[in-house]
């Protein structure tokens, strides 16, 4: 090596990122944004006070996020920058608090076994039963863990409820079912927008409180409704005119990818449309850094999910009876593919 | 939230961040890099066969090393990109494959306690006892562990080594030590650029074999020597023109840096020199993200070490009896102070 050889700042800047994660996602845990938005620019020992922060890293802790960009810093205080302010302060309605939490606490360690996972195709989460989803043996039984996900679920589709309750032509149709709603993100901000549409959130019946709690109090209350409903159960699904599929196909292997997209075409309306959306990979495989990650995300989360191409998710949907296809980016990471029934 | 707000994906990169971080060690760890050194372009399956890999995830996983260009992917055959050939290989001179596999296999999980750390002020190490340094219970003692780290301390001193070596002007000297040498990358460039300088490599005696097995071999190893050495012992150091301390300083607490620059002081010959480096914060603490970061690291790995400023050790090698004294950056995130006595 000499002193003008390739440099290694690219590769020590990724390798080490996870120094700059592990620091955004303790101080959203921690609540210094949240500290911050609600009681105002503070120094560093009234931010110790405040959080129970011990003298020796805070300092260090607070500069750090003064270089990421994710505080400010004057005369000795510390405050939100607009970025920390939408996005990491708990209980914004654009809050990604609740996926941070999630992630640090959870994704974090499990991904420490990234090797194993590799190694054994097995997932690394809480279980010791490698044949059980989470869903079933973690997330939907613990309270704690349960509310983090659902919290990071709102998160992840805003962009997307957005997008949908602007942009999708509700004119042709009145009603739609969100399978898979979580708080119910989606039906709250279509239905808000769009005054003779008829919401419905569906999923398992653990989560109708957290859906009561955010999409309930909504001012379209009356035409937002919660369903229980199991895409694996015998019995079908609700009808309706579109159905909405978000951040679910990847947490199954292919067999329950198609299974479950077949239930959902024999219950929308004719003249009907699905709406496919989540982390997708781009058709060579080659760009789509995140979704990329996201599957194997998935490995270490699930028994058999993995993400897959808008050009798979377009093949899958002729073969549950829709047709057309077309794909879209959201904001964010996120493609959406809709199809026509 | 509407479609127009402020975009989250910054803030989602940076929180991610631990995702292509993991997957960049855990690249290294599997021996990806390696494998298409030695052995050429291959396959995905040929892949699994060499490395082990379980099918599930080998093309989610080596895809993501393409979208995140560390490797290229051609006709179905992977190989590395001139980055990863230069940085991420076992056994290069240039590799930070030690580096890379100590924070993988230690700080990465270490790190999932910083919210303890930024709580107690304590370190989050292999360690109970929290008065032991590191150094002296853990690294120093366990075979494994510290052939890890000599590694991966030649990886983080290359990009300096060269800079000593051809840019200091080692016409007025004849004798330099590096102090705290580990495999000695440091005075084995300065004895091969420069053939009249003898270079002295200090540390532990147990480092010695890794220091005879790396520097030892070097063309110029007659004018290349292993001192034991230990800064904290009553035993003067040895007697030299230069004194290099890199990557020291920021282990230990203000008192013990301020006892390391003392009992240097006393063994750099007058018109001598001190070349104190590594990361070093701005002086402002607003800029210098990875020094930052890396005082954090120290929270994490040492009783009472903490990064500082150019300024700060400016100051305290004054104290020590050294004059003069001027910050340059070196290549990568280091930084390099020299003061004259």
């Amino acid at each position: 090596m000499t002193v003008d050889s390739p440099n290694p700042e690219r590769i020590l800047d990724i390798g080490q990122g996870f120094w700059a994660s592990k620091t955004l996602m303790s101080a959203t845990k921690l609540g210094v944004f949240t500290e911050l938005d609600r009681n105002g620019p503070q120094t560093v020992e009234e931010l110790e006070d405040a959080l129970g922060l011990h003298p020796r890293g805070s300092r260090d802790f607070l500069d750090a996020l003064v270089a990421l960009d994710l505080l400010d810093r004057e005369d000795g205080q510390y405050r939100n920058t607009p970025e920390s302010a939408a996005f990491l302060v708990e209980g914004k309605p654009t809050s990604f608090a609740g996926w941070f939490e999630m992630i640090n606490d959870r994704l974090y360690p499990f991904w420490s076994n990234l090797e194993t996972a590799l190694r054994t195709g097995r997932t690394q989460n809480e279980l010791d039963d490698e044949q059980t989803h989470p869903f079933e043996g973690v997330i939907y039984q613990d309270d704690e863990i349960l509310e983090q996900f659902v919290g990071a679920m709102t998160s992840l589709s805003m962009g997307a409820a957005e997008v949908f309750a602007h942009e999708f032509p509700w004119k042709d149709h009145e009603t739609v079912v969100d399978l898979g709603t979580s708080e119910g993100i989606v039906p709250k901000r279509i239905a808000e927008e769009n005054d003779h549409v008829h919401a419905i959130g569906a999923d398992l019946p653990r989560i109708e409180p957290y859906f009561q709690d955010f999409a309930g109090k909504s001012p379209a209350a009356d035409r937002i409704e919660f369903q229980a409903a199991d895409f694996f159960a015998d019995e079908p699904l609700p009808a309706a005119d579109v159905y909405i599929l978000g951040h679910i196909l990847h947490d199954w292997g292919l067999d329950d990818k198609r299974a479950i997209l077949a239930k959902v075409a024999e219950a929308v309306n004719p003249g009907g449309a699905i709406i496919v959306y989540g982390t997708m990979i781009d058709e060579e495989r080659r760009d789509a850094e995140l979704p990329l990650l996201m599957s194997l995300n998935m490995l270490i989360e699930t028994p058999d999910g993995s993400d897959y191409t808008a050009g798979q998710c377009i093949e899958w949907v002729h073969e549950a009876g829709f047709e057309g296809g077309e794909a879209k980016p959201l904001p964010g990471p996120d493609t959406m593919v809709v199809a026509r029934k």
